[in-house]
This record gives structure tokens, sequence and C-alpha cells, in this order.
């Protein structure tokens, strides 16, 4: 038995649909790169995916990720030879082969990535990411959080300029750099970090995502067949949390530092009428405010769905007039432990409060 | 004959003292540098120099260089193994090994850490550099005006944080890219752009610079020895041209992006009593107005000297009621090529007007 399986067509679009979910606001459903797939597969080129356990242990897996704001993701079309590049480049750094790609994180156009690299080169896609989500810092990555160092950190740009950060001091300092490097460059650079082995992706990784994402994907457009809601799709299909329903009535957002950061106020309907949820983000939506109150903190996912179709709004496309539900789902343990929590908990965006989930482990 | 001399312990203040003069504003008289190398010499340690004309073809050369701020170089105490990391990381990104080593400019500060370089590995020092006084950015070098590429180009901050930009679409990307680094690292890095064979340093680098930089610093403490005016002892060595005489009354400097910009006014004495003469910067002195009327630009040499030591101001120590005088020397022919004017003539600093010598070419 083969232990790569090659990602059906149609799997394709369950995926975005699911990504798009989990990217909890950063980037939303990753249009632009689903039809860019969807191209590789009708020019024969497939990706294949690969499950974690199936790595031997000294396999070399390359980590990619598109760096920088979200809105710059909607206003190019993806190129994946571009996301191929710093693979390539690390590859002649370290002058080993990859036997395997996988994404950074699993929200949102970074979820397709991989399966660029994978139709292109044949290498497969491990089923994982390292944020189980989206978060908008490198250092943000379960690897970094595990103690791995983030370097050598590959960056290439639309043009072509590349450069390889070699060693950091730690992997803030690699954020630091590449952000600047990144906003330099446009707000949008393709990234390989750290090659990993089959071990460390079996250790500390967060397993199973591409799999997660394409269920997920797979529940709510369903749903949307079935005339049935896509958010209790969601719900179930994550075990989530209902947070609010209600009407956009007010975004602020600015693009400072390489990053989309501002605040989103939603009106109450139905059973929320009279009340007001307030979201804050940075790329992705990182706090929910309900009535003035705390209520859902980083490193859960917050995610705001069009009540319709259960499409994901991001914080670049979350506009006057939408109505929304507001959703959390639980977040990785890997997150949530108190590692995870210093590089993803709420003092970690600046907020002076400490994570308490919403969400009771059925552990 | 040995192909090599060790420079002397008397001849590094000398280098100093004429490197100060050669800044044109960028740094000064390289006065903890100086103490860093007399500190190496008392330990034993001796930096060799090599001419160009004895560079095999084929041997490979360092071309090393601090970037940042001048106000930085005058805050931190500078540490020669910080100036050999770049060197040796180079080294392992290539696989190959440094023959010799060169500063990409001989103004100030960088006239010495190549001595620092050869005096902990033992390598000689070229006795070359790629600008013939200091300019603020990279693809103002003699190589890259010559249309050889910076890349790779390593950068190592006084932490533990390095990078290698692999490759970029020119020179002035490598200098963006790399500005954008050193800011964030501390407006101080130092650097190492791509080795250069002995034939590409004998056909495009400025020859001969440490030895004039050493005879102008000799010329100087010679006329300060016997009392006789140090401003006429670099006018003779260096076939200057005195352009003003005055005293310092007003001085307006901003350190932006990695740079100090700003303007000094001096106020005529002697013959020149009742004019202004106006000195604009970017790290270095820039444009010289008298009366009004531009008198002085780049790429030429405006040094601007205390009147009664000769010794260099610089745009971070010039400041009111400074007695001065203000000179031109001639810049270095390939400089004032077209190819160089469109690097480093005034419209490459924003200005709206085209070089004019002062200087007839004695050819």
């Amino acid at each position: 038995m083969s232990r790569t399986r090659t990602i059906g067509e149609a799997e394709l679009r369950s995926l975005a649909t699911g990504a798009g979910v989990l990217g909890t606001g950063g980037g939303t459903h990753p249009y632009l790169e689903l039809l860019n797939i969807e191209k590789l597969y009708r020019e024969g080129r497939h990706a294949r995916l690969i499950s974690a356990d199936a790595l031997g242990d000294d396999e070399l897996v390359a980590v990619v990720g598109l760096m920088g704001a979200p809105l710059v993701t909607k206003e190019r079309l993806p190129d994946p030879d571009h996301v191929l590049r710093p693979v390539r480049l690390m590859e002649d750094f370290t002058g080993r082969r990859f036997d395997a790609v996988m994404s950074i994180e699993i929200g949102s156009e970074n979820s397709i990535l991989p399966l660029m690299v994978s139709a292109l080169c044949g290498i497969p896609v491990v089923d994982a990411d390292t944020m189980g989500r989206a978060f908008p810092e490198a250092q943000m990555a379960s690897f970094a959080i595990r103690g791995l160092s983030l370097t050598p950190f590959v960056i290439s740009d639309i043009r072509d300029n590349d450069l390889v950060i070699t060693r950091t001091e730690d992997a803030l300092w690699t954020e630091r750099i590449g952000r600047r490097v990144c906003t330099e460059l446009g707000s949008i650079v393709a990234t390989c970090s750290a090659p990993r082995t089959g071990r460390e992706v079996k250790d500390h990784a967060i397993l199973g995502s591409i799999s997660r994402a394409i269920r997920l994907g797979e529940a709510v457009m369903n749903a949307r067949r079935r005339h049935e809601s896509p958010i209790a799709a969601v719900l179930i299909a994550e075990r989530g949390v209902h947070l609010f329903r209600g009407k956009v009535s007010d975004v602020a957002r600015r693009t400072t530092g390489g990053f989309v950061r501002g605040e989103a106020q939603i009106e109450g309907v139905d059973e929320f009428a009279g009340d007001v949820f307030l979201v804050d983000f940075q790329n992705e939506f990182t706090i929910g405010r309900h009535a003035g109150e705390v209520r859902v903190t980083v490193p859960d996912l917050i995610c705001i769905l069009d009540s319709l179709t259960g499409t994901a709004l991001g914080t670049e496309t979350i506009r006057y007039g939408q109505r929304v539900d507001i959703l959390s789902l639980p977040c990785d343990p890997i997150m949530s432990s108190s590692e995870g929590l210093q590089r993803v908990g709420p003092r970690a965006f600046g907020y002076d409060f400490d994570f308490v989930s919403l969400h009771r482990m059925a552990a």
C-alpha cells in the first residue's frame, strides 16, 4: 500500500472552505489560491498527502508559508513558482533535498501553499501544520513554542530578491527581521523556515490539519447543498461554541508595520438584539468582547461567518452591513499549554489579562 | 621579497587621521577603532598590507564594512570579532576561504575594519577601497557602479543575528533590504559583500587607498608637530581646493531611516566675513552652497576641518561655535564617470542639478 494518497480535485474546494473558517479572520476563504491549485490539477499536476506517522524519522520536511498583510494576498494572484523558490533555495543552502512539505498554518491561504509545492515537484504534503489555525507572527508556530529554532529562514519576494536569515537569538528576532524585510519587499513574501525531521514533525507539529480542514469544508458545503445551517455544521464538526449573531455596524482598520490591525463592532439581532460585540484584530481576530466583557481570546479561534452561507469573513473583508455569526472553536493543546500561552496568549498580543478557555476539554 | 608588509604601529594613527579627512563628514576621526586596533597590536596581532597588483587573479577578497548611522559608531565600542563574523559566515556560505580583505570605503571607521580582520586571522589587507571616500549607501561602491553584483551580502548584528542576502534585482535592492534590516538591528551591523577576485579588485576597485590615507594623515600630523597649517598640508597632499573659513552658526540634524540627515550653516571669518556657507548632509556632506550658489557637490569630497588642528569634523560632531575650514578634494574618476554620477552624483542624492567638478584633472 502506498504511504501517500493523491488529494482529490473535489477535496481542494473543501480544503479551501475549511481553511477559510480556521483562518479566524486572517485571509478568509483562499479563493485565488484555490483557482491556482485547480489550474495545476487541470494541467495534470496533483498534490499528494502523507500522514505524519508515515514519515521516516530522518526524512526532511520543508515548512512553507506566505508572510505579509492579508490585503496583499487578496490583490495579487499567487504564483506557485514563487512559493517553490524559497524551498529550492533552502535545499541549496543546506545541501539536502526535502522529502515532504508542510504549511506553517492551516488557516486560509497558507493551507494551499504546500499543495502547490507538491504539485510542482512531487514531494507529498504532510497532513499537519504548526498553528492549527492562523496566527500573525512566525514565533507563534508550534515548533518555536517547543523551542526549535526557526533558522535558517529563507525569504523570497515577488521580484528576484532572496535572503537567508541564517541565525537569530530567538524566534522573536526571526519574526522581527523577517517582518521588516517583508514590509520593505511589498508586505508579501514566500518563506521556508528551518527544515524539520520526520521525528520533529511527529513530536511537535499539529497533526491531521489538512484532513481536518477538508472535513470541515465538506460539512459546510454539504449543509449549503441541503439548505441546512452551515453555522450549525461548523459548530458540530469542530465542537465549537456559538457566541453572537448580528450585523456589522463599524470597522476600523489600519495597515502598519506589515500587519492589518483594528476592531470590528457587531450589533446583535434575534436573541442578541440590543447587545454589542466587539472584536479586535491583528491580521487575525484576537479578542472578542460581549457587552463590554471579554468573552473569548487567543489562542482559541474566533470565527466570523456569513450567517447565510457560512463563508468565513476576514479582517480585510468584514464590512458594514454584513449579517454574521460569531463562533469560537477550541485551540490545539500546544497553544493553550503554558509555553504556548507565552507566545500566543492574550498577553503576547499586548492585553493585560490571562487566557480562560471557553471550551471544556473532552479528554 | 614578501608580497606583503606589516602595517607599522605608528602608521595606524596616520591612517585614522587621514581616513577621518577622507570620511567627508561620515564618522570623522575613527578614534574608538584606532584604540581597538592598537590594542590588537599590543597583543602581538598585526595587520599586513598587500598591493592589489600583488594579488593573484583568482585570489578571493572579502569586502567588509560597517553599515549604519554614524552616531551609533560613536556610542558603541567596536568589536573585532563582530567585524570578523560576516567574513567567516561568507566563507561558510560560499565554501571558499578568503585570501585577503579590503574595506568598502576608506573614509573614517571603515578604513580600520579590514585591519582588524587581518590582525585576527592573518590574511592581508588590500591597499584599495570601493569609494575613495565615504558614501552613505551600498550601491555607491565602485564594484556596483561597474555592474558587479553585491550579493551574496552577509549581515551580522551585535547580538547573535546573522543573515545572507543571497540575490537581489540590483544593488539598490541590496541597499534597501540591508538598510531596513540594519535599522531593525539597532542601526549598526557588520557586513561582508560579494567576494571579489583579485582580477576584479585590480580592474574595478579604487587602488592605493590605505597608503593614501596614511600619507595624508602623516602630512597632517607633521604639520601639527611643526606648528604649520594642517589645512595647507591637506590641500597640498590631496591637491584640494580651499572653499571657506568660518564659524559654525547652526546645525540641524535628524536620524531617520538609518541615516543622519540635515544641514550646517557656517558664517565667514577673515576674507569670508559677512558670507554664509551652507552644507547639506546624508551621513556624509553632500552639497556646499556659498552665498546661496552651489559651489561643490558629490562625488567631490567636502571636508570640514577644525581650523587649528585639522581634525575632521563629521555630520554628528559638527556643532555651534566651531572654527572650521571647508575644503574640497577631487573624487576618483570612477565616481565622476557617467555611470558613477548616476549612483553618486547630485541627482542620486535627490538634487535637481548636475555635477560640475571644481577640480581640473591633471591628466
